[in-house]
This record gives structure tokens, sequence and C-alpha cells, in this order.
């Protein structure tokens, strides 16, 4: 390393601004998953992560996130200053349980960073501010909150949830913060993530139910499709689009829960695994509270002025269901149409029969309809194929509020999907005309 | 029909304005070849071509084309349009020649249509515009402008193009017409268009040249590909999107083209089939002329301040460097980047790394640079997967020109693709925002 050959420190972000936050568990044994990009360029810190998974066999006991520099497309040194910045962590805890002086651990630190592409990390700055982070560790909402503010680059809020639930008789709370505002279009899958393609998006969600790696991982794939991969703000993946989840079992349940087998994920929760009921709870507890999570992003995209929801209904399979509602929500001419409040409803036709899909939508049989948030009638702009007479001033009507439901029905099968996505505005052009400087 | 039940004829545009274009070969035999959408949503003058050229077995004389209504997602009144459309031209070309008296030929006339979707066309003057357009053919350039003028809708200026060549000892001429400035991400194929998926672009090409039917659609098959399925202005397929080619051989040429068999197509001209050196020269004449069509539509694309050649060198398929240049080219962030004149490479790495192909990229061969158009020096920003230290006053210089290319080698293989793109401004979200008003 030759950090004597960097230019003197830089801070991440403007000086006194939140941008290093540090989470650790302080559990003897705590459960990890996540789910990465599937962009073929993935960050040093995305590589990292995963490799340290892939070595602890799903568990870990931190996180470390900085804000300002992604150290993305940032080569062998970008690789080196990711590890550090683990390292440091994992030695910063070592030292604080020194007395018992167990044999070194395997690396138990994941690392998430958000900002600039393809520049490097003034990785002392960030070393120094590990160190600064792990002296102050709280546990209360404090904390919390500076966690959080430490994700945000283009966000105009910080993003911070929590909830509780019952388990199989134990209350356990979940807590998670994400940030997102720009390059915003996941395509997120487990590690080792197949190279397959979509935002900087960057979530932890952190729990003290008690779950093994694999249901963990499970229930975490699962909720991520349905959540944060059904959100777009731009239609771009970032390199560095990670969600992590730790479940540390804390609550005191009495054992970990563990996967059923594949067949029972979906079958009658009565019979087989003894877990299998108790599993599907925890993954559609997990996917409302990410899905919670990920709307937050939208709710914050860049310059957005609207918060759209997209229906798919009437689909062969959630795949082509999902694939629609992504072609709807990337749409240029859709966004710039809700943006301008115009009822073009022609371009969603267009968007729905541009999108890639196993069955294509039969036009005789496809209905789109306006559901407007206040609970009123929706409007329907065409059934089966041929178009309505439209009262545009009630499409107006509809269309100035800021949400709004887009809903289209394909008449093909019985799955459905939802996508959350935003208006494309003057604003998004000016944010992104010069996000550098 | 039911025109009775019909409001008043309105006109397709404001009062004045061309929308009606009529174009007719006065051969006895013309060849016709197309590329037509592959979005779902075919609008009605789509499939009504598609199944001209099937019954016709790619053989038409004319062409009628409306702006200002896309006459799509109309029903079955609007197909029922479009073929009296269609049926009003023949009728006329009939009546002209009708001292030969010959047994009504098939249909021979195919349809363009372009404007707003979900509306039906203004019939009763569209069949009156298609009377006065045939009474007022002509040969010379104001009729050729004129047509042009027709095709218009967000265009900001006509788009008409001609040049002559030699192909096998005669001269030939070619002449073409296209429009389109938004809803530009074509993916059009050759009829039937498989079901699968991206603008309105409409584009008739013409030639004296003789060439049968086979040739003539193979042909613009390959050079569709290369040159109006190689641009985007904001990533949106069209339901109307189409190319139309016509061939009528008054150039004199001594016998129709033939296509040569396919192994013979790319294999050594000096063998096998006569035509074969000939088939790949009209080829070639024929992608670089549509290719400058295509350009054309970019340079008016709706906000555009910057006109972008994104090539893609090096990767293994052309399939794969094509995929790569589309995801450069529909990247918002890559393109709000180019409007702010920000040298964001990063942004264009993420978009490398997010594009489905079937040889995904080496992060560590990638390279990727900014060309001036003024022949200077490139400007390296990663070379093998190593960011460049940037000289960002550089980048400025070469960034604030209006035309620019982006050049990305893969270092995988011979193949490459170019796209050509535009910017993202802020005058793309105000056209669009209320396109319709």
């Amino acid at each position: 390393m030759s950090r004597s050959l960097r230019a003197l420190p830089r801070p991440l972000k403007s000086p006194g601004a939140h941008d290093l936050g540090l989470i650790v568990s302080t559990a003897e044994r705590t459960s990890a998953a996540a789910c990465f990009t599937r962009n073929v360029f993935k960050a040093a810190p995305v590589l990292l992560s995963q490799d340290v998974l892939a070595k602890s066999g799903g568990r870990a006991a931190a996180v470390v996130v900085n804000s300002g520099c992604a150290n993305a497309v940032t080569g062998k040194q970008g690789l080196e200053d990711a590890r550090d910045m683990a390292r440091t962590v994992d030695a910063l805890r070592a030292a604080r349980t020194a007395d018992a002086s167990p044999p070194a651990p395997a690396a138990q630190t994941l690392v998430l960073s958000t900002g600039v592409i393809g520049q490097p990390l003034p990785i002392t700055n960030v070393l120094n501010g590990i160190a600064l982070a792990h002296a102050n560790l709280g546990a209360g909402f404090d904390s919390w909150q500076g966690a959080a503010r430490a994700f945000m680059t283009t966000d105009t809020f910080w993003k911070l949830r929590a909830r509780s639930f019952t388990l199989g008789g134990t209350k356990v709370r979940i807590a998670g913060i994400d940030k997102g505002a720009g390059m915003i279009h996941p395509n997120m899958g487990p590690p080792p993530a197949p190279a397959a393609p979509h935002a900087t998006l960057l979530g932890v969600i952190v729990t003290d139910a008690a779950v093994a790696p694999a249901a963990l991982q499970a229930a975490l794939t699962y909720a991520v499709e349905r959540s944060f991969n059904s959100i777009s703000v731009d239609g771009d993946m970032s390199t560095n689009d990670t969600i992590l989840l730790l479940a540390n079992g804390a609550s005191g349940m009495e054992r970990e829960l563990q996967l059923p087998p594949a067949s029972d994920a979906d079958a009658d929760p009565d019979a087989a695994h003894p877990d299998a009921a108790l599993y599907l709870h925890f993954r559609d507890e997990l996917t409302a509270f990410a899905t919670e999570l990920a709307k937050l992003v939208v709710r914050d995209g860049e310059g957005a002025t609207k918060f759209v929801t997209v229906s798919v209904e009437g689909a062969r399979t959630f795949q082509d269901a999902h694939a629609i509602a992504s072609a709807i929500s990337t749409s240029s001419l859709v966004k710039t149409a809700l943006y301008g409040e115009d009822a073009n409803w022609g371009r969603i036709l267009a968007a729905v029969g541009a999108a890639h899909v196993s069955a294509p939508p039969d036009p005789a049989r496809v209905s789109v309809s306006f559901v407007p948030s206040d609970g009123s009638e929706e409007l329907k702009l065409l059934v089966a194929g041929e178009p309505e007479k439209v009262d545009e001033a009630r499409a107006k009507e509809i269309l100035q509020r800021e949400d709004l439901e887009i809903r289209v029905v394909l008449g093909q099968g019985e799955e459905s999907a939802k996508y959350y996505t935003c208006d494309l505005s003057h604003d998004y052009v000016t944010i992104n005309g010069d996000y550098r400087s």
C-alpha cells in the first residue's frame, strides 16, 4: 500500500456532513443474508461483502457504510481499501472483547459504499472515521438516526423505519435503513450473483429474530424481488446496489428458524416441516417491511413530484407481470406525461407492448385504468382492447394528486406484480446534469 | 361503418399544416420490403401493411402517410379506417389507368400513421386528403418536400435525402424520407414480426434499382438493424415504427437482383452465386443510406443539444456489442451527464455492466474513452479496468462540442456496433410533459 503517495486526506463529503456509519451486532452469533447488484461492474465493497459471506457461511456481525465515494471502478486499490475498512472494524470489535482472547475469527464485517464512481476512497479519513464511529456506538434513536444520515447522497431525507411483530409466540423487532434517490432500478440477486443485470440503492435491515442463514437468505431473496427490485426512479442499475439483512436472535426465540424444504414453502402451512408456517410468516413480514423501506426511496426520487403505483394483474407468471410493470415504470414518455399530468394512456400501452415477456399479452384482452388515491371509483381508459371515451376533466383530477395508481389487467392468468415509480421532471435533469459538482 | 355517427371532420393537425402524403410508383411491377415494430400493440396501419405484403408476395406500388393521429389502439374501427385509406389509393390508381381495364389487382398500398395514440382517425378528412394528394402527384423536388413535411409530428425539420450509385454498371438512384424526434428506440423486424420488443419512427426509402422481393427484404433487415434499430432518443418503442422500401426497376437494370443463398452472403464475393457481390454492394449502399436517414432523427431528438455516437468494439458478437451500445444510449444518467457536459464516465460503466449480453464483459479488460469530433486525440478514461487520472479541462472541452463519440472497447473479440443517441435535456421534459395539448 502506498498511502503516502496520496494527497492529503479529503473528507468524503462537505466537512461536518455525516458520511460514515457503523452497525454492530453484540450477539455472539449473527446470521446474515444479502442481495447484491447484478451489474457486471460490481464495486469493491460488493465484491468484498460477497467474499465475507461466502467464507463465513452466512454469518456477519457488523456493517460499515460510507457515502460520498462509491469505491466503484477503482481497480485493485479499491479492493484493498474495502478490505481495510472491514479489517479495521473487525480489529476494533476484537479489541473490545480482547479479555477472552479467542482465536482470530473469520472476517465478520460487510461494507457498503455510495457516491461518485471511479474515484479512490480518501482511505485515511475513512479509517479514522471508523474508529470514531466505533467509539461512539449507541443503541438509542440518535445513534440510529446518525447511521441513517451517513447513508445519504442526493437523498433529501434520511430513511429509517422500525416495527415489531410476534413470531411463534415471541415478540421480535425489525429495523431498517436505506438510501437512494437516483440511479434507482435495482436488480439484485442472492450471492453469488449470476451475471445478468439494474440502482445505487443501499439498505440494511436488522432483526432480533433467530433465523438460520439459509432461511434468512431465502426470505430476503423473495422480499427483495417484491420490494427493492420493484422500484424505479430512472431505470439505471448501479454498480453498488446492496441490501443486507442481519438476524441476531436477541429476541429470545427458543431456536433458530430453519428453512423448510422448497416444496413446503408455498404449500399447506399445516403440513410437513415444523417451521413451514413460521417461515412464511417471517418471509411475509419481511417483505412488507422491505416494501415500506423501498417506497421511501421512490418518495425521495430525484426531482419526483408524483408517487405512482403500477399494478399489473391477470398475468400468466409473476415474472411477466413484473416485466410489464417495469417497462411502464421506466418509460420516459409515461413519466413525463405523469409530470405533465397528461392522461396520455397510449404511452402506457406502448410500454406494455414493448416489455420482454414469455407470454405476450393479447391486445384484445388488455384493460387499463387510473385508480385515484382517495378511494373513489377508478377511471377506465381501455377495456378489453377498445379505448373508452375518457372524461378528461376526471383524468386531470386524478393526475393532479401526488399519489396515483395505474392498473393494467392482462386477462391471461392469475398472477400479479406491483411496481413503484415516480415522474420525470425538470428537476431530475437539473440534479443529474451536474451531480459531481 | 357508421361515419355519420362521428362528429364533424376534424383536421389531423392545425388547419393548413401538411398532414397527408402519398408516394406512388408508376412502374408496372414494384418490389416492396418492410420492417415493422415488434411492439405487441401494433397499430392498425402496421397490421394492414403486413397483410398487404403477405398477400402480394412482396409487391406494392404506393405508400400513404398521415401525421397527427397514429391510428393505434383504436380497435376494430381503426383497422377499417386503415383499410379504407389503402383501398382509396388503390381505387384512384386503378381509375387513372382504367383504359386498359385489367382485372382488379391485389391490394398494392401500404399505410403509415403517426401521432397521438388511442384516438380515432377523422377518416372523412383523411380520404378527402388522399384524393387531393393523388390529384397533385408530381416528381419534382417540391412534391418530395411536401411528402416529407406530411410525415412530421414533433419534428422540427423535414427529413429527405437522395443519392445515386452504380450497381452492376447501371446508375441507380435512391431517395428516402423519415420522421421521428421522440418515442425513438426502434426494434423492428421483418414481417411477420416475432412477438418480442422499442419509437414512432417512420421511413420510406425508394429506389429505381431492380431487386427481387426476397433480396430487398434481406437487405432491408440487415440495414435496419444497423441504422434505425441503432438509434435512441428516449428508449421508448412505438406501436407504429415502420420502414418501407420500394424498388421499381426504372433504372433499366437488365434483370432483377436475386438473393444469393445465405452461405454466400458473407463469403468470398467472387465465388458461387452470380449476384453475390452485387447483392452485398446493394446491401451496403442501402445500409449507409439508411444510417444517414436514421441519424437525422437523432439530430432532431426532442430537446436534444448533443449528437452522440456510441461505439462498442471488441465484442464477441454483434448482438452483444449492440446491446451494450443500446444500454449506454438509453441511460438517463448518461444522457443527463452529457446534457450537463459532465465527464461522469462512471455512469457509462454502470450502463455497460447492466446490459443483457450473452458474454458478460470482463471488468479488467474494458476500456472507455471520449473521442472528440475535431479529429484530435481521444481522451482515455478507463484503460483495462483501471481508471485514468482524467484531465477535467480537456474532458470539458470535448463535452462542450455538439458532436461527441463515446468509445468502449471490451477486449473479448472482433465484433463491433455503433449506436446514435442524444442528451436528455430540460426541453425533452417540457416537450413531453404536455405533448397532446
